[in-house]
């Protein structure tokens, strides 16, 4: 068996940066410690060592290998951009009500919402500290903007998300604050420590901005039509909390007056029956808007292979070609 | 009328600082809009101006203007601590369930918890944006060290605030980290930002450090002898919460048994009955502890006005002296 064909693309650069993220993992380890509050470690290493991909982390290892980079403050940096996504989980958890996260119960009903809130606190502090340590005014800029994105992207997501209103534009200014900006950054800062020209750090920012951007779609879309093993999540989610994403919004845009109706009673007032799931999904597939959402998602896969032009060629560079085609395969 | 005489210490240091203090004001007001999330400024506002004293913004500026500087980077300074204290006042008061804050209805009731979540990971976020304009290493690790000590004092207190063990050593850790940390950045970075030796930096820190616990200590004390209408408090709210405070600390380590029986029953166990709070009212008084509760913020009082010994003569200097004071006269 061809080991190469069988491994998948985030695996191959999993493997490739296996010494480095050794040292990530080590770093995250010893900083989400607590001298006096052992409740931190328990909750916070129940999510980080749930296995989640570490794709965020990854992606500030490539951009600075790839830039040349040999260290050692690429490791701060991405336990840096672990520490704010890990704290991003523990309060979306919180804000959504959700009770599985990969697989397992989140940390919120394990302990409790104050726990969470609090734990996820501690870890943003702990990603600010870690984001001093390499000395570099840019990177802090770029990561605590990146954070501050991320908060007003959840917060738009708030108000728009059961609002009939809520366009394609809004969706995207969500995605790209609440996904996308830790994306972006991640890169972004692998290629600012490594001294890249600005160029090359702009092409980073538009590769992380656009991955983010098609792994934010396509999560939405598994949503709809995904295999509930494979995903972990179950159909109608989204719909069952009342969350506008990218094919409702394109089947509201589509919609008759009664289809209107439907969606008005259905997300906004949120007065559900039974088989309204089924309803919902007979009007995405009426609209073919499963297939314009995974369009957009393809797209968006294309956008950032090709900010990856402008840098220099390296066996990192094919890997995170196939790392954009991987994340709509979930979809193809 | 001697104006003199009648103003309270507090407001002649904002008087004295007032013209920072506006640009301050304005900073704030600056940073906490949001392009896309119109709730943000709506959320912070509600706190921002609801006419808290802002004190440790204005103990960054006394301690910068005392040590000499004249500006201009003590503004961005004094916003990121209020920044800090308003985001974590965002997250108490969902932790703690809470309906008021400074005599309003909390945003939580407002709104609902999920923007105060959010909201207060935009505000610490902005904080950390304002934190690196200074250009400070110095500054920032001060900073991300004190919010990584007040989440975890906070945490702490999770665990701590419903047990009898919680002596008066883990008090003491839980009060410097939820409260005294603060104060003690907020008077440090000012030091710092102003090229103070390490001498009078190290006093500074140890003045805000003193002056946080004893402000800490009387909120405690009043919430067993305060006036309703001049504290705003309710007479027993940490009782009725169960927590764990200075008074009731040290009446569970002079209890008989069936004293102790009470605790376990009314804090571990949460089984409060009518005439509970009159009932631990008496134990506190048998027991002397809301006297030696006092003596303990006198003691961190005069702790904070001997660090001041250090520093050099200076009329903001003298104001301070009065602020530690001013503090403990609420239980005086």
């Amino acid at each position: 068996m061809n080991t190469q064909m069988t491994t998948k693309p985030h695996e191959r650069l999993a493997a490739y940066l296996s010494e480095d993220m050794q040292q990530v993992g080590a770093l995250i380890r010893e900083r989400m410690a607590s001298e006096h509050a052992p409740r931190i470690p328990e909750v916070t290493a129940h999510l980080v060592e749930a296995g989640g991909k570490r794709l965020r982390p990854m992606l500030t290892m490539a951009a600075a290998r790839m830039c040349g980079y040999s260290g050692p403050h690429h490791i701060h940096l991405a336990a840096t951009v672990e520490f704010i996504h890990t704290a991003t989980l523990l309060h979306d958890d919180v804000v959504d009500e959700s009770a599985q996260r990969r697989g397992r119960p989140t940390a919120n009903l394990l302990w409790d919402n104050q726990s969470s809130v609090l734990v996820g606190d501690y870890l943003f502090a702990r990603a600010f500290q870690l984001m001093t340590e390499p000395g570099s005014m840019r990177v802090m800029q770029i990561l605590s903007n990146a954070a501050a994105t991320i908060a007003e992207g959840e917060v738009l997501q708030l108000t728009a998300a059961r609002n009939l209103e809520t366009d394609e534009d809004i969706y995207l200014q969500v995605v790209r604050g609440k996904t996308a900006a830790l994306f972006s950054a991640a890169t972004e800062v692998g290629g600012v420590i490594a001294g890249a020209d600005d160029a090359q750090v702009q092409s980073l920012f538009a590769y992380g901005d656009a991955l983010g951007i098609a792994f934010q779609i396509v999560d939405d879309l598994l949503d709809y039509q995904g295999d509930a093993k494979a995903t972990g999540k179950n159909i109608g989610d989204d719909f069952r909390e009342r969350k506008l994403t990218l094919p409702v919004i394109k089947a509201v845009k589509r919609a008759s007056d009664e289809e209107r109706a439907f969606w008005v009673r259905t997300i906004e007032k949120g007065r559900q029956e039974d088989g309204d799931l089924e309803q919902a999904l007979e009007l995405l597939h009426k609209h073919d808007t499963l297939s314009a959402t995974r369009e957009d998602a393809l797209a968006w896969t294309a956008e950032a292979k090709s900010a990856l032009g402008a840098l220099p060629d390296h066996e990192v560079k094919d890997m995170l070609t196939d790392l954009a085609d991987y994340v709509v395969s979930r979809i193809s």
